[in-house]
């Protein structure tokens, strides 16, 4: 009763408009996310002759994937700060940076940005299938979690040391300027792109579960979702506490941290 | 009649030194653009033996055009503010932007450079055919106006991000510095970049009425030519009005605006 | 004789220590992109099984040339100004940038340093022969030379527009900062990527004479050199005329250029 | 005996905090290059047919190599510098920006981050072969150690110029801001990208000790492991000292340098 008065009190935050905001901004960053990287599956598959993946088709998906994300974060780092994957979200999560009822809603948005546009892409190019994340023959489940779980760290890793605010305090400012969101977003989307070739052959290089969920949907195939959802968020958890507790722990701040408003505009700024 | 001498009292501020050279800045720029998409189209079928695409050709269109993009923006932004393209300026338009009649010159020095762009591919490569943007069979010219509107919707949307003044407010700047200028125009070119990825076999991936205008002039074939006008300018619209009323509100400016001038410099940057 | 008593009064200036780094800076600098360009050719040819080029060619030695040139470009830019291309120095002689017998000494930089990368590349390759520039059948070297002079333009145009001193100076400092220098040469090296994607079928995308010198002489292969000295030079010139002179001309300067010292570090920055 | 005092003087400073969470930074980013690196080799092979390489495959590597680099140095140089490879320590090392011991515990991060990649990507994917850098037919190991001496030397000169500490302070800044240290960052990416597109079928482009020794542990071939050694090393070393002493001596340097501290956060950043 007290909790269900606590959702009561902040029901009125989770949906004031600047959430309301961030929701939208992050269905829309996942939404072009997964459009790119549906589409140039599906474009690369319709010029492909014998109709089986090779060399220039990783390099069409990845590239798209790359340029698509780095733009998504960017986009969205006011309002949202550029999450883009529920497994980053999950991160911010567990550092405290964003607040549990928050990123249950920013997953909410990611889910349905991934789902509609493989949607999209799926009924308006008169049925073409939506490639789903695969697992290689001959690889187990449990190898495709860790191979998951590992390039999802590079990228969390990465997410964090671009908005870690130190780095912008340094320079003698409060808060991100435009340019380091840019910088820290492109660093963000093509971390995501060397992974993306890394694994492409093995796992289908989700490390984002809204990215192997959204194709699930729309093919009605949820084949191994398990795997993209378990390796990314073990380790975006590790990217997380590694990022913050051992390589830059708060010990290693040249300066105090006097205003929790300072991160606005920061690639991890939260809404609530 | 007082229409009349409201052309006639505005016509000087129209053909202004600093007007003439916005329309010039966008006739090179989109010409650019176009040099760039039309050019690695035929140099990448020349060297494809059996005349028919494959994903490595979608990759050189791509790349082509989103660092042609990238370097178009770029170089035009502190005399037109770097439009290349006339669905960004319709956007601006109707943000109120730019005036109705300087959104018609920037269309026509824009629509001049694509068509002159394709011309000197066509006649200087010996009559090889400039490549049109095409619907995939199968597919409906309702599905890709859609198609259209969506990823054109992602490259204006990008274009209002990369260029909100607030942003640079923020850094205690007036205006976009040159840094702020290039990464912003990097976004640009990079997202049309993977978009162009993920709708190359579907739609041609134009984003673009004036990329879609120049070769259908060049080679006479005008066919589905309204799917290119009415699918990006809808996208465009709609990326505007999502961007300043929904996502990126004046409310939430941190700041308020006391001096247009501080533009100047920005993406955005009008002339009249 | 008056003419041989001035050289022999600036010999001094011209073999300075300032001036013989900057030499240096501009060997290193064309050497890396020819390097990267002809061995990105030799490279993507011993892969090609027929023998013949592809699309996936034509990524190869286009995203090579344009990594290598934002490289060369950033890395000599406060030492020479980063031109790594005769036409470029031709184009800030032109506008009384550098002087007549400096340009002359970075002419031989370049072309010593373009020369000496095919010669590394086809003596080290076990003597694989490195592409040159070539024309594609049914063309004319006039239709080839206006195609070297579009492209060049918008290389040297782009060249011009990230080192104009105006954008720096809005931005409340004297001289390019590290990061506009590198924003600024990441646009040359793209916008040289997007026109090598244009016209590789076409010209063989050169845009610089040392790029076509280099092979010729290590080939021993001097067919249609002059369409690649001509086409660039003019396009190096027209660009420089109509950034200065016409789209952003010294009138529109928003403030006055009192110190010329205030040019170091950037792009443009001259020795002499 | 005096050596050893000194030993067990220095022993904690080599252990302190900061040093071991450099070392971490190291690991971590040495194994995001190489897992790119070698996944990437691993991803396009499995997808090209006839199990040769084409251009495509080159591409595909190049770019994972590019954009894993320009991460891998970006997410560590407020660590440890962003290494990621022994020649780039090696050089700091010659240059006396990093002490000797500190340089042998970076480099057995390093190749213990290297190998630990190229285990997981072997063992993960069900035994795939992790491609070794290999010597083309009819080439000479010394040939190749030049070859691989220039394109280290290419690296290591952009490392020192993207981490000059006068580039930063003329900006009037007393370390690199975030943004430098990631276009800095980038231009080292890219660099080693073009460089890996213009050798990748002569020499297999390694340019890193660490990216040939991988591999060569997991699958036990250590064929020309000097060659992969010798060269970089060379290379390095050529390069600190052309760029420290030839090209930007000292004598250059517009304001002193009082304050070692400064360098906090530079691409060089060194941590005892």
């Amino acid at each position: 009763m007290a909790s269900g008065m606590m959702v009561m009190e902040f029901l009125p935050q989770w949906f004031s408009p600047p959430a309301l905001r961030a929701y939208l901004a992050e269905f829309i960053s996942t939404f072009l996310f997964m459009f790119a990287t549906a589409g140039s599956g599906v474009s690369a598959r319709m010029v492909t002759p014998d109709a089986t993946s090779d060399a220039a088709s990783l390099v069409t998906v990845a590239v798209a994937q790359a340029f698509a994300l780095f733009v998504a974060v960017f986009i969205a780092a006011d309002a949202s700060g550029g999450h883009a994957n529920p497994a980053v979200t999950f991160a911010f999560a567990i550092g405290g940076h964003i607040a549990v009822p928050t990123a249950v809603l920013y997953w909410v948005a990611q889910l349905l940005g991934a789902t509609l546009a493989c949607l999209v892409v799926h009924t308006l190019s008169a049925g073409q299938a939506v490639p789903t994340t695969r697992i290689a023959a001959d690889m187990t489940g449990f190898g495709a979690s860790v191979l998951e779980a590992v390039t999802t760290f590079m990228v969390v890793y990465t997410v964090h040391a671009a908005c870690d605010p130190r780095v912008h305090r340094a320079a003698g400012r409060r808060g991100a300027s435009a340019t380091e969101t840019a910088t820290g977003s492109l660093a963000v989307g093509l971390v995501t792109g060397a992974c993306a070739l890394a694994t492409a052959s093995l796992t289908g290089a989700s490390m984002n579960p809204a990215r192997s969920f959204g194709p699930a949907v729309v093919g009605d195939d949820f084949t191994n979702q398990a795997v993209y959802w378990a390796g990314p968020m073990v380790g975006a958890a590790l990217a997380a506490l590694v990022h913050r507790h051992v390589v830059y722990p708060a010990s290693s701040l040249p300066v105090p941290d006097p205003d929790p408003e300072a991160r606005r505009g920061s690639v991890e700024a939260v809404v609530v």
